[in-house]
């Protein structure tokens, strides 16, 4: 009697595990614990009062439209805002290219949805987004793995891969990647997408970090490079606005649209309206562009404080990036040292990271581990580097 | 050079067409057009006064962790109070039962992705829920049907079915269902369970209408009779309180919930922050179960005008189901009318209604029609009924 639940799921479930991100989150409930793990937001710079404001006005003059159901392609005020932001950075984008989503990773579920079937091959930067690797595990993926440096995606080891094996897409986060912080430079975004052309191969780029830049000038984004419409775009309000509205956007070519809009439509209806709702507000009354400057020059004074920190403090041997934008940098510990055993040290010294291994999607990385400076203020984050460089001089990941 | 589209897409892509929903939000721009088709919860009833103070409330006192990042299965007040909610209506369920999901439709989409391989077998109702179908189409299903009558899905065909199949769920809409109206009587209600429990079979029980009841006695959600743990109970705030905060749970049994949390965390990271604590907030402030109490009574001066506009209007012949709840009645035309081409005539008398063929998993129904009478005030809901009635006398749908 009752149900034997295994026997019911599909072959799909089998291979699935607890993630990671999971499990540091257990720890989090500790007040004395700093978090260099997750890569939230700064919780003191949400822009509350300019949202209040926003929605006190919206349920005043257009309440009933604001909590009714709607179009699962969104709102169209705001796909059409988006549309003409997208096109002042160069994109070629009309508001029909635009699906409103709940952010990259519903579009990347959706993505995966409509692409991939049981063994299909995704090509995935090595290390890359832990959560866009559970969503193509969730469809049986296999990924062909292309190494990252210091300036992104190592493109040239591309036309070897696509000669060898079918591939469904290229997924890469071209700007201030998660998890190392790499930008790939811009030879090699043209090289990517005359590749991709040349394969005919989708390239799906994750652009949730691109306007968090703190130096250097700005790279197109691969959509404003794609003569061939080889692109299909993810852009997020998480960074920018606030992840707990949950709102994002695809830009899709052509041929994809309607299917990814049954995809949607099968998948949640459509999007939160009174969040997309804020979003446009933010984007018709011009306060998102300078709450994002506001942010930039808060973060850029938080990555600058963890440089320092690692500077003064980590010891010899131990190596990092220096990203210009986005949340994390990547560190490189000593040959012999291993995070997993690292991380068990840390969290006695109430610090915490995530170990590097997590987002290498056919293995290694023992030696690396993520750190994001987001969530605190500077004196937090050298507090946190402080405990760390005292965790890897103890000992901790020592083989 | 380019991507040719087609190559890429998963099997699963290649059975997909356009939905009839869309196809009828298309001529809704008309302004005199009387729509009796979507289930849209009525423009005037939503408790916007009520929502705007709450979240004026939130971002004042909570504002930064109402705004950040929140926990894949929900936020934890939420979860308890909709624990306790469900408890007293007599389900066995604690707070880690609890998912909290943007509505049914996303619930519907976990499950397929959890149980469904291509060819899997679901039992659905005849007819039943247009966009249940779509997702589980979307993962390959095939569907063995069960005829509803007065009292419900006709469960005493159940065993012959499961004898013959292997079924991986059966997805019922106990409590007026969507399209028809119907509601399952407690006699069936304790069959179904009986039958499910004996084959090993899970119950999807979509209760997304069963606060929404005007007249007769409520009778138990199967999920508050399941003594052997077979049913995957979703609810919503969709009908209750506002679709367009896109919100709804899954009371799920103990073996599936940490699968579900894997799909939920892979399809959106988790559920709008804002609109979980909006819902909270109701909960806790008591506003939730005053406000239903209200929006019944309106619903129920909405059901009975369209009643009495039927049986003063339509011609003899037509038959149509005196719901007790819910949002919809179903029409049946004299033998020899279709409801497509009457539709045509209906949209030239400007009222739509949705042909009742969409709703049956593997055809039929052409002489079917779903009605719904929530979205307007009673005055209009009988010009819309005056509208098709003439349609009908003007021949539209006669062979």
């Amino acid at each position: 009697m009752g149900v034997d639940w295994k026997t019911k799921f599909a072959e799909r479930v089998g291979g699935l595990h607890g993630s990671m991100t999971r499990k540091l989150m257990s720890v989090l409930d500790d007040p004395e614990m700093i978090s260099l793990g997750g890569g939230l937001p700064a919780w003191d710079l949400f822009p509350i009062d300019a949202i209040r404001q926003v929605v006190d006005d919206l349920l005043r003059t257009d309440g009933p439209a604001t909590l009714q159901y709607g179009t699962s392609e969104g709102y169209r005020p705001l796909r059409e805002a988006l549309a003409e932001r997208c096109r002042s950075r160069g994109f070629k984008v009309s508001t029909e290219d635009i699906l409103i989503d709940t952010g990259s990773m519903q579009g990347i579920d959706l993505l995966a949805k409509l692409f991939l079937d049981k063994g299909d091959a995704v090509v995935v930067e090595d290390p890359t987004f832990l959560t866009a690797l559970q969503a193509f595990r969730f469809f049986q993926a296999r990924f062909l793995t292309v190494g990252v440096d210091d300036e992104g995606m190592q493109v040239e080891r591309l036309p070897e891969l696509l000669e060898r094996n079918p591939v469904k897409f290229i997924y890469v986060m071209p700007t201030f990647q998660n998890p190392t912080g790499a930008t790939l430079s811009l030879a090699r975004r043209h090289e990517l997408l005359e590749v991709a052309a040349r394969f005919g191969v989708p390239v799906v780029e994750d652009d949730s970090y691109g306007e968090l830049r703190y130096e250097g000038e700005a790279l197109p984004p691969l959509k404003a490079l794609d003569e061939e419409g080889v692109v299909i775009y993810l852009s997020s309000f998480s960074k920018t606005l606030s992840p707990g509205l949950r709102l994002g956007f695809v830009a899709a070519p052509g041929p994809l649209q309607e299917k990814l809009l049954f995809a949607k439509q099968s998948a949640d209806l459509h999007t939160t309206v009174l969040s997309q709702r804020i979003a446009h507000e933010f984007l018709r009354r011009d306060l998102l562009d300078p709450h994002i400057r506001g942010i930039v020059a808060a973060y850029r004074r938080r990555r600058d404080a963890m440089l320092k920190a690692l500077e003064e403090r980590f010891p010899r041997g131990v190596r990092w990036s220096r990203p210009e934008g986005g949340f994390f940098l990547w560190v490189t510990l000593p040959a012999g040292m291993d995070a997993d055993r690292l991380l068990e040290q840390a969290i006695r010294e109430k610090v915490m990271f995530v170990p590097g291994s997590c987002y290498f999607a056919n293995g290694g990385g023992a030696g690396s581990l993520r750190l994001s400076f987001s969530a605190y203020g500077e004196e937090k984050l050298a507090l946190g580097i402080e405990r760390l460089a005292r965790a890897i001089e103890r000992g901790g990941g020592s083989a």
